[in-house]
């Protein structure tokens, strides 16, 4: 290692702004404007949330935005009572999904090693599990690129899921995870921000 | 909704360099330089990635910093061998983990429906489901803060992740689901860029 590849490789940081609106200052938004979201911005979300890392590049999360009056009719009797209003108000709800078949496009994504399909295909505990944890680490990173566009994001855990299944993924191929709602913040938007784990208690050392 | 609050709450974008620090430019890195991550960076990564949501607030995320030569070396041995060599090299490997018993601090993180402590004690699968769910969102969280403070993330799935629980959390309380080495890139860090799915396999609308 030499100094100047060291000096090359120092990374950034994140501003102060940046944190604030992506970590330290964001919330989840309860009510959302009329302002319309377009298709154009909701693309852009998915142009950054599909770049961090998954398990040999798997990439297993799909994205279902539901915008048109139609879809939401179809979604809104599927959504907890608490969560409706703001579901029938938000301009887009994204359901995310695992794509339980994610595998076969391994040979696409992992093109060093095709073969890691069928060693995927052969074992359906390793293959849900693995499907399970990296599709919900990019519904993190789709909560954040939400954020980065300069919208609100409302995810909510408090929805039918055999029902959306049923009624958006019916041949069974994905499975929803979270439901999002996506806009600009409305009136009274954020709940009073809710306590943090201390630190001693999230953070340990070895 | 009148057209001030509207324009008041209209939130900035995230601008070019910061997508690049954080999405679309950023890279796994493969290798590791010498320098030293303190401490303080560490704890600056947990002060970002505490912040975005997770289902009732649960935040059953815990990190266990592997820092020191004798952790280094009880870790090394369950990391898989094509993972090892850039283990050993990272200044810092974090141990992500899910606390099988976050649902016992639902009174503090969640004042308003304290009884929800008892709902998650009754219901395992509920439970485990949401806790391995909301542990992964906030993994994406954490990769991603990682990268916020100008540090560089190696997230592994290869290792045994047994041993790395009978030997870091023997009272089987947390549950390891990732290792991530941290630090500054070394020498050729990055491998060639994978390819990403194509936007219509990701993306569907309804």
């Amino acid at each position: 290692m030499d100094n100047t590849s060291e000096v090359v490789l120092t990374r950034p940081r994140l501003d102060t702004d940046a944190r604030a609106l992506l970590f330290t200052d964001a919330r989840t938004a309860n009510t959302f404007a009329d302002t319309p979201v377009t298709d154009t911005e909701l693309a852009e979300i998915w142009e950054l949330a599909k770049w961090p890392p998954t398990a040999a590049n798997t990439q297993p999360l799909r994205v279902l935005y539901i915008r048109t009056p139609e879809g939401k009719q179809r979604l809104l009797p599927l959504i907890s009572d608490g969560n409706r209003d703001k579901t029938a108000a938000a301009p887009v709800t994204a359901v995310l999904a695992v794509d339980t078949q994610y595998h076969e496009h391994i040979p696409q994504l992992f093109p060093h090693k095709p073969d890691l399909r069928d060693v995927f295909a052969a074992d359906s505990a390793m293959r849900d599990g693995s499907g399970q944890f990296n599709a919900a680490l990019q519904a993190g990173y789709f909560l954040l690129a939400v954020r980065a566009v300069g919208l609100a994001a409302g995810p909510m855990a408090g929805f039918d899921r055999a029902g959306v299944d049923a009624e958006f993924f019916p041949d069974g191929q994905f499975r929803s995870l979270l439901v999002v709602n996506i806009g600009h913040p409305g009136e009274n938007p954020w709940f009073d921000r809710l306590p943090r784990l201390p630190h001693t208690a999230s953070v340990h050392w070895a």
